[in-house]
């Protein structure tokens, strides 16, 4: 059984209630492989979570089983859910967590994770990571079918997505998504391709205003009109000079060669950028 | 071979050591799996050792090895011991890590781990994690019978467990024991039956107080004397709202609603609260 | 397969980017069990992902590999490699980061990671440990042989080795090479013998003054002059006291009984020690 279930969850290091959902991953699926995403979501920070699991699916195998506890409204009426999508399989609470894979698209079959039989004997009101989504990854992953774990569903709840849009000819406004542990800035803005002529355009979004531009002299304006060329990697710059590239998921980043750009920059998730011509 | 085995630290994430039991296991019993439930417990906390093996044994399979390192006197006489309990097995210091979980009980075998043909061949004074402790885990978690390992004992020993009394007619006083990574603050006070009639009790400790209320009128004391209502979940109170609830554990923990209840309310491990009627 | 891969990064645990490895594996070589030693390491600290490397492999299993992904240099010429060296395989940037391992030694067979077709399909110019390493990585696990990943190297590149040097008679010179979770001091001075005569050497360079002593009178003195007497364990001072000791990894250590010794002595990585007779 070489299943795997990956887990992303803001549940941190210092508790056990990481290592509590593989024990009851253990008891349902022995020999199931888990594989820690991350635990350091910031507590109930769905958006974290979002992109997170959106920059991760693509290099885990078909067949994976991804579980999601972001989970600030537990115990209210958000729905449980699971899905097949692309070939895989997502577990966790309907609260927008899944907004940046789905981009939109409905998955094939989704389903309420309301029977019973796939959840602990005793459901607490405050640990459903523990109680019902542990367990139906579980069950995922040992081959349960997906119908079984309760009611279809034809919709899943999306977050707003990051600010994307044209602002005149030739530029796309975006904003930071996310300073990563280096001082990383990754941004909104995905380039797909950036060859004789770029298009600009976050990959989540298929209906994204998109642009044609030359590969050379393209530039990003931080918030601060400090304009950074696009370069190809760090070394293109001098040891703690700036510099915007196309980062390991496909959005253009803003770096320091060798240093912390939101420390040293003063950026931070939320801050507007955006990205065109120079001149 | 689908023995686990559930790994209690505090040798945090910095150093190499956790990774450096997890190869030792893997020399002597090569496929078992192993699951960090944390290595995050304070350096030398062995109350907070015992408390997160209590709450996490109950929901791993039968069988599983848990191996305790928060071994403050390593290198002094205390022992290094093994047992069975409840059909699952555990090995660390005989230093009062094992208080939650065995609540006054004696387990049906216990043992010294003094047999040096299961120790690593050189043994240090100061990492017997690495030395005795993996070593006994892994040829557990391999079939090697506990009587192999040394010799029996008959005692193991505990540490003061939390206070808990009756305080008056139908109330019990207890403290706070933890705050958790969302800052839920867990107390000694456990509910094992809460419907027409609770009963409250600390689960540990089967002697216990225990005083029999009904489900509507109770609530929870802080140290402040503010008072808080005990609650089923969360959104029975507004965004920002502290409440009491019976928490995944099955004990009383006080939260803010999407907040932080150990910062806003100021409270900490070791500070005394009471539950009774109110009025 | 009972193989291991095990990994030494410096990407933090909030990002999925230790994820993001796994995943990797998981996709090439399915069931291939992974190992963290540290995903802790400082930021480009390729000097302390030697070490932390060097004191985690004598535990793990013959056959482990190896990946070190702390990669300042990533996108800049600096080359991809992966070698054997006793019986256990190593993969990661040529920037140092097996300097302590090798100790100057040459391994059987080093090769540069020259060959695509065990890249990812698309190669970040940022992300090697993604693209490049951990393919590198699984596909060894799985048998791949290591001449077939690219053209053979007769070089590994070494950064400099902590000072070391005698000073005077009977006594030799070293340096604080790391402090530790615990606060413990971990020192560049190795005893590998310390009976009857005690010989002082530092493990990883077979060519290192070494001093013979006698294995009482021994002392360590700190940048204040301070002497430490060289203890076996901690219980050999009171609580709070400060000692010497051979740690863990075979090298000199200062501690405090139950303390924090970097934080209380107000020492860190980089200064000077010395270790001799006493008077």
């Amino acid at each position: 059984l070489n299943r795997l279930i990956a887990l992303i969850t803001d549940f941190g290091s210092r508790d056990a209630y990481a290592g509590i959902l593989k024990g009851v991953i253990a008891q349902i699926a022995p020999g199931v492989t888990v594989i820690d995403i991350t635990h350091a979501i910031p507590s109930g920070d769905v958006y974290r979570a979002a992109f997170e699991l959106w920059r991760s699916v693509p290099y885990f195998p078909k067949k994976t089983v991804f579980l999601v506890v972001v989970d600030p409204g537990v115990g209210t009426g958000r729905r449980a859910i699971a899905f097949e999508f692309e070939s895989r399989l997502f577990v966790g609470p309907d609260n927008g967590c899944f907004t940046f894979l789905l981009h939109g698209a409905v998955p094939d079959q989704a389903i309420e994770l309301t029977e019973s039989s796939y959840h602990l004997k005793s459901v607490s009101h405050t640990f459903h990571g523990r109680d019902i989504f542990a367990p139906a990854a579980a069950h995922l992953a040992r081959g349960v079918a997906l119908e079984k774990f309760g009611q279809p569903i034809d919709d899943i709840f999306s977050i707003t997505l990051p600010l994307l849009e044209e602002d005149g000819e030739n530029c796309v406004k975006g904003e930071i998504l996310h300073a990563d542990h280096f001082g990383n800035l990754i941004t909104s803005i995905g380039i797909l391709q950036f060859q004789d002529e770029g298009v600009l355009l976050a990959p989540w979004l298929p209906s994204c205003p998109s642009t044609s531009l030359p590969s050379t002299d393209v530039q990003l304006l931080l918030p601060n009109q400090r304009a950074l060329p696009l370069q190809r990697t760090f070394k293109d710059v001098l040891k703690g000079e700036a510099l915007a590239y196309i980062g390991s998921a496909g959005l253009v980043e803003i770096a320091i060669n060798q240093g912390n750009a939101s420390e040293v920059l003063g950026l931070e998730p939320g801050q507007e950028i955006s990205i065109g011509l120079k001149g």
